[in-house]
């Protein structure tokens, strides 16, 4: 956008508004201009939400998830299983599986991958508290719902490791055909791990 | 999102955020942990960037461009060919203008197209002061920069009506194969208007 045309105002925000994931230059503009077009609608009630989140939530400090409390409405539901702790990659992989009511136990965020590539080890990761919990003789089990990727499964492997002296049962994510899923469209990797964990019909 | 795993204040910032153009409830979520893990650099400038354009930017009262001034800076910029007028559908219309840098005029900015679809009536567009402003001496020509779309070619139809006892040049934009655009993904009608209006080379 040329400088000439809008205030710094309007240019900052769409500075600001172009940083946030799946919005590029154009669509921030886009965007922009949706906001300012409604104001008392989006505008500001978006503004107020997001000075209330600044000041309101908080990292729990047992297992790194997002929550306006600490510990986390997680860690603190008592009807929730507490001999499983799940341990994701990213609050938002901690959202998809609690979206899916798949399992209602305890979670481990880890803030990322461990990734030879971009420079992240071990120390950049929340690991440190996950060997303190597992020592707590409550706890029975420790899922690796990590990403399929390479980064993910690097990960998962050091996970393993660091949890090896401790009493709690280690367990991955099965890999096989997503629900819904057709043979045709799957890639080999895939389709070996389906084959090679098949199970009876 | 399940409403037990966040709290009501990120589950709003959700929702707002849902409301942008381009991004769906699932970016939504994405775009809310990236500005929650990114609260100094990212979520606090950009709620007090959304307060200040909240605060501070109005509509120009002459062509209805956004600046925090009135009339715009575009409506006060002297250097400006004050004898040209561009009517545009909306402001990012006129941001893609002054992008191009190809005209250096004056803008009216309509806040929309005509759409008996969408139940959109003249009243519903900001044409009131552009038949005032067209009967101002200086002003020798008005561009229509409307889209090439029903709805904007209708719009221009109805605008050319409205100028008609005026006693400006009403010009629209010149249909043909954009710059780069290779012939054979071109539809037919863009076809037939390049070749009606072809020139010497």
């Amino acid at each position: 956008m040329s400088r000439t045309t809008a205030g710094p105002e309007i240019e900052r925000l769409i500075q600001l508004l172009a940083k946030l994931p799946g919005l590029g230059p154009r669509s921030a503009r886009r965007a922009a201009l949706h906001l300012l077009t409604r104001r008392d609608q989006l505008l500001s009630p978006l503004s107020d939400a997001m000075r209330l989140a600044c000041e309101r939530v908080i990292v729990c400090s047992t297992c790194a998830n997002v929550d306006t409390q600490n510990p986390c409405a997680i860690c603190r539901d008592a009807r929730r299983d507490s001999s499983t702790i799940v341990v994701v990659e990213d609050v938002s992989d901690l959202w998809a599986l609690e979206r899916s009511g798949a399992v209602s136990a305890r979670y481990h965020v880890l803030g990322g991958t461990l990734s030879a590539l971009d420079g992240r080890g071990p120390e950049d990761l929340n690991l440190g508290t996950l060997a303190e919990r597992a020592r707590d003789p409550e706890v029975k089990e420790v899922i690796l719902a990590v990403n399929a990727t390479v980064e993910g499964q690097t990960t998962a492997h050091y996970v393993t490791d660091l949890l090896a002296d401790s009493d709690v049962k280690v367990t991955r994510l099965a890999h096989g055909v997503p629900v819904g899923g057709e043979l045709d469209y799957l890639d080999d990797g895939t389709l070996a791990a389906a084959i090679r964990s098949r199970t009876t019909f």
